[in-house]
């Protein structure tokens, strides 16, 4: 695929956007991103992902050079550029060419489209397996480039049949690393942790409609009541709500999707639909 | 300066030396690397610090593609090519170009010379104020390019007028961000963690020396200890020995370079002395 990147203020190719490696990025692992879809050649919920782009660059000190409007002219002119109806934007913020190799100096911007990787025409009915694995993510409401663990631990996922760890500590489970959690429990309530996860679009966007069906909750949630929940399921941006049939190995409720999820997949797909077409 | 780079098999000149943007350090900070000096245009301990980047590579699952007499060969190249007698040299390896930015892939090697940053002459007087905090590295064995909390600190710790911050997690405290930490206790032991730590090459050495002299301990060094040391003080590549002379605003013994720390600290320099002439 030959699109064009933004970078620093102009387009180029996608091979030929590169970084010097003084980059705080690459020397100590320091920026932030973001990442929303196109559909039908609009971006899905943009402001949303505007605010959380500039909320994380904020928290983690790193001063964003471009206006809000600024940034939607960019991303029209990518949009206009690369002809791509289904995508993946990414917006990368870094701690720019740091001439000690520790301090933050003026951020790089990148900006990068690609075609949109749809998940699997069965991936629904297939479920997800999780492992819960103990981490907190550092500034755990920051999405921040520390994916340390999330990548070290592909092979431990694996080795034990799973598609994707579950993060918990201290007995709570609080997300995925690229994905929010819920449990649906005994009496229809759908839970959701509040504390140390990064607060996903589409989760809040399915805490919303969920809200309009059933009992919802903001919460802590254990790792047992996520054991013995009638139903499980992950909200994502490239996802959106895909079933968890089975954790630590054992089946979730009745290890396949169940009807709150099931329903709610289906009012997120009419949500974003009306969304992109509004 | 214009100094070369080494990146992928070639020596570009250092401002020409850039990874592109989907590299997985700037995708998702993944990478891992090693430092050390030249002094006198000799290398300060390269046999232990080439153990640890190879170590570090092997536990983030890195596939390093050099044997370590060819990493040797491109180090005495770039030695020859660059004539800094005193430098810096910085052996970074990243996850590599990810198609999916999620993936580990073939990685990127890349290292660097840069004129060395000598101390201030009274660095070592001068000393350093420390500032505790909860926190606990991933991974903390390995050299990664982690240092998001070290970086994001920087503020914190100059509102409360301190040099750099010491981790601590349920009362023991563990090292500085880019620092081994010891204490002398009231019995003249000189202790340092063992756990959660990066083991440093000069802590290592100290260590070595400190055994010669004084009972040693490599152990749990809670933050109570510390508080209540006779001296304490640092250790790291680029700074030898630096004594602490405050821990969270209070002095640390009599809050000035105490005779363990200053006998080290001789003992440090003369081994580093015949290193590179011997």
């Amino acid at each position: 695929m030959n699109t064009f990147t933004y970078i620093n203020n102009t387009f180029v190719p996608a091979a030929a956007a590169a970084l010097q490696v003084s980059d705080l990025a690459l020397q100590r692992g320091y920026g932030i991103f973001d990442f929303f879809k196109t559909l039908e050649g609009r971006p899905v919920f943009l402001e949303e992902h505007l605010d959380r782009f500039c909320t994380s660059a904020a928290q983690m000190r790193l001063p964003l050079q471009k206006s809000r409007e600024e940034l939607k002219g960019i991303i029209r002119e990518l949009l206009q550029r690369n002809h791509l109806p289904a995508s993946g934007i990414r917006l990368t913020l870094t701690g720019g060419y740091s001439p000690d190799g520790y301090s933050i100096t003026a951020p790089n911007l990148v900006i990068t489209q690609q075609p949109l990787r749809l998940p699997a025409a069965d991936a629904f009915e297939q479920g997800l397996r999780l492992l819960s694995y103990p981490h907190r993510r550092q500034l755990p409401e920051v999405k921040s480039l520390d994916y340390l663990m999330a990548i070290w631990l592909q092979p431990h996922i694996r080795e034990h049949q799973a598609d994707d760890v579950l993060y918990r500590q201290h007995g709570l489970v609080t997300e995925c690393p690229r994905a929010n959690f819920f449990i649906v429990t005994g009496d229809d309530t759908v839970m959701t942790p509040a504390r140390d996860t990064l607060k996903g679009i589409i989760r809040n966007k399915v805490l919303q409609l969920a809200r309009k069906r059933y009992k919802t909750e903001e919460g802590d949630v254990t790792l047992a009541a996520a054991q013995k929940a009638k139903e499980a399921f992950i909200t994502s941006t490239t996802r959106h709500i895909l079933p968890v049939l089975a954790l630590d190995g054992r089946p979730v409720g009745e290890g396949r999707p169940g009807p709150v999820t099931t329903a709610l997949s289906k009012a997120l797909e009419e949500l974003v639909t009306a969304h992109i077409r509004g």
